[in-house]
């Protein structure tokens, strides 16, 4: 099943997310092959990260954004601990630091991305500029509706210099929200986790549904693709985000590079050595 | 058994690396049964690192010295690679980038210090600044004479700002390196990792040996404490790093935070939502 474009959101294509499922659970309807399937991807792509970082010939970027409780961190948890935090570093954005204000929007973004054989994890990005700082008029209509072609030309400007980009907005409903935010209140190992914006922001649900929207119908490009994952289950999430993931690192093909030394010299020097050791 | 008393260089002693065994493995004759302890200190280590992250009250600085081929990505690999990637960076320290050179030598490494409830980890470090600069001549010994000190007072200053400091040397002997070299020319997947350096070093074996023996001695702290792994088993160097990182996490005596918010009453608040929901 090929849900790399699956669940693409094909550029230039209108996005209604009323008509995504986010309880989508398509022919696996059992969790527990869904589960097995996820194990065997994650030793795949930790196969396939050891081989870009070796080749050192691109990078990969990856985009994590949804509501809150949507499973950002759980998706770093289940999937993106596959990978050797050698080569792959996650970077969470909170509410931009003093410094980071006095700059544009993508500063904080651009002195993180990844450098050849490597990758960053963006939980929470660039977007929320067009999102939060949307919704709640944190800067004037004027300012952030310049900021979808802005974004564009940023990913398109990596992606021509060797980042690879994939970002995905993890779908679920008001009824899961919900469900997810009471199970924090219920379990004294998650209270931590609760803050003031876990409710006060869900009034504002249909301002975000429309900010997304447009996020994902302007800034789904072939070099940048947005994919919109079902996320109510859990175990499918991870399933799906791992799935892609492969199918884009097997389309880099890749190959180990050659060796930057003689070989052939190297093998007499070690014969040389272990032979005088051996004369000692 | 504690390693972590075990393997750690006692402040203000001495350090002859001829007297510590690199094949060394204590009571672990069987390979196999400490390869599953390590199994279950990496879920332990797992538990540990999200409770420090949740906790944001101190941070970890791991530092892995030790010649080329004695461990230091295998032991990212093996150990490192249980932590969540969002709480815990590994940062490689290559030859200084111009910028780099340009500051003083401990600049690039402050800059990517741990921030609370964050693991670091330093794969190579500014311990290289009296290592390879040392046996190289890179810089004058009136330069690198005075860096222990200066790194001891670092360390301090990073230590009495709430950041926990753990350094490992991975000992290996010189036939462990060499065979290790050859398993990489004899496998196609290893070859790239050959460079230069794996044996225009080999001749300096015993300068880096006077080199590693007085940064151990002389900034093994209380406050910063370097411990000797014997490497040339891997299994058995990744059981013991995996202990000492668990012993360290364990005298934290971590505790769940207490959440920001009042409990009582977002519970009002869902349970008004919910009502209110059936109601319509």
């Amino acid at each position: 099943m090929d849900y790399y474009e699956r669940f693409r959101v094909t550029p230039g294509s209108k996005v209604d997310l009323d008509k995504f499922d986010p309880s989508h659970k398509k022919l696996h309807n059992e969790r527990q092959e869904a589960e097995q399937e996820t194990i065997h991807l994650r030793e795949r792509i930790r196969d396939l990260q050891y081989q870009m970082y070796a080749e050192r010939k691109r990078s990969l970027l990856v985009v994590l954004q949804g509501r809150d409780a949507a499973g950002k961190d759980g998706t770093v948890r289940h999937v993106f601990r596959a990978m050797n935090p050698q080569g792959c570093r996650v970077v969470s954005f909170k509410v931009p630091s003093k410094e980071e204000a006095e700059h544009d929007f993508l500063w904080r973004c651009h002195k993180v991305t990844p450098g050849l054989g490597h990758i960053t994890v963006f939980n929470r990005s660039h977007y929320e500029d067009v999102l939060v700082q949307r919704v709640h008029n944190i800067v004037p209509k004027e300012v952030w509706s310049k900021r979808y072609e802005q974004i564009n030309n940023f990913e398109k400007m990596l992606h021509e210099n060797g980042t690879h980009i994939l970002k995905f907005y993890l779908h679920i409903d008001q009824e899961e929200q919900l469900e997810r935010f009471k199970k924090r209140l219920d379990k004294p190992a998650k209270n931590w986790k609760i803050s003031e914006s876990d409710y006060s922001e869900r009034p504002f649900w249909d301002e975000y549904t429309k900010a997304f929207e447009e996020a994902l119908r302007r800034c789904s490009t072939e070099y940048a693709p947005w994919f919109i994952i079902p996320s109510n289950r859990k175990w499918f999430r991870n399933l799906v985000v791992a799935r892609i993931l492969v199918a884009a690192f097997e389309s880099f093909q890749m190959q180990f590079p050659e060796p930057t030394v003689d070989l052939k010299e190297i093998r007499r020097l070690y014969h040389d050595e272990v032979k005088k050791e051996n004369d000692e």
